[in-house]
């Protein structure tokens, strides 16, 4: 059987950032497929009452958050350039994964674009940012694009973020393996040794 | 100089209890003082807009906290039974840790309190339950709790509170290691490292 963990993800989100640029290599050495499944907070903040990411709406958790994000960045060896506008807009690029799931670039995509939220202060909402990721990647960025935003192409990010909502799922990144959740950047090691059923 | 951690905590916070049990072996490890330093989560929460546990308005929130606290208790042997309330009320042990705070008693109070709490479903908040804890560690209750209970011993929990609020604490528990602010029982390792100067 093989080993799987299910990597539920939002671009705008920084811990995401975290986990999406060290998963690979963890995975890997466990041998351990990563499921990479991009979703959208938003609904799901706004079940819960909130209109805004909760780093703003709380101003101490938002302070806080970005210091502890420096320190983990340094601690990684992560780079970091705190984003000039946040949360950044990160449906145009959790549309073209979820029409493409199965290629074999979306993992190259995935920290591509979080790298040009987080390292590099781009706003991966703009269309123009996505093409010139795409092309860097030699990719047809029109048709990918074209796929991604059909009517099917939406449909498919709405229905994961739907999922994720029935998964009980309330932040990012939460990591889900064999029907155990785990919430948190700092959980991404707990998780994966719960696929070898190390369970505690 | 004395190498020192604050341990900002609330008698009511499930993963304070975690850190309440696991702070002291691992600070002696590294020549480190804890600084006991309860506060009242109440009136931090209700600058947030929140009239109960976050735990309890975000039940998606509440049930993974849940199963990560038995998950968490199994990996550290710590005990865990779920309270039949939560959040208990903690002002009355707080107020006497705050009126007694060099006490050589505190940290053995502090974990009584919190496994009565966690491990034993006991309501902290009653004062025969507290009565019970201090008589059993051979302490005269009744003239702490009276000295704790005074306008004087109460201010001091107030004042504590209201410090807390001032360093920009949001939740429990909170490490302060020179300035640095570290939050959560996941961070007690890294705070504890940052008294050594590893400061990544």
């Amino acid at each position: 059987m093989i080993k799987r963990i299910d990597f539920w993800f939002d671009f705008a989100s920084t811990y995401s950032y975290l986990s999406a640029l060290r998963i690979d290599p963890l995975a890997s050495a466990k041998g351990v497929k990563v499921n990479w499944r991009p979703f959208l907070l938003g609904p799901v903040f706004a079940a819960m009452g909130w209109n805004d990411s909760p780093f703003n709406i709380y101003p101490s958790k938002g302070r806080y958050m970005w210091r502890d994000m420096e320190r983990l960045c340094k601690y990684y060896g992560i780079p970091l350039r705190r984003p000039s506008k946040f949360p950044r807009n990160g449906i145009r690029p959790a549309r073209i994964i979820c029409a493409h799931q199965d290629a074999p670039w979306v993992p190259d995509f995935v920290r591509e674009v979080f790298s040009a939220g987080f390292a590099r202060d781009q706003d991966i909402g703009e269309r123009e940012v996505v093409v010139g990721l795409l092309e860097s990647m030699g990719l047809d960025a029109e048709v990918l694009i074209a796929v991604a935003e059909s009517p099917e192409g939406k449909d498919r990010l709405r229905r994961q973020t739907e999922e994720a909502f029935n998964l009980d799922i309330f932040g990012a990144p939460t990591f889900i393996v064999g029907g155990e959740m785990f919430w948190g950047n700092d959980r991404l090691e707990q998780a994966l040794a719960w696929t070898e059923g190390i369970h505690d």
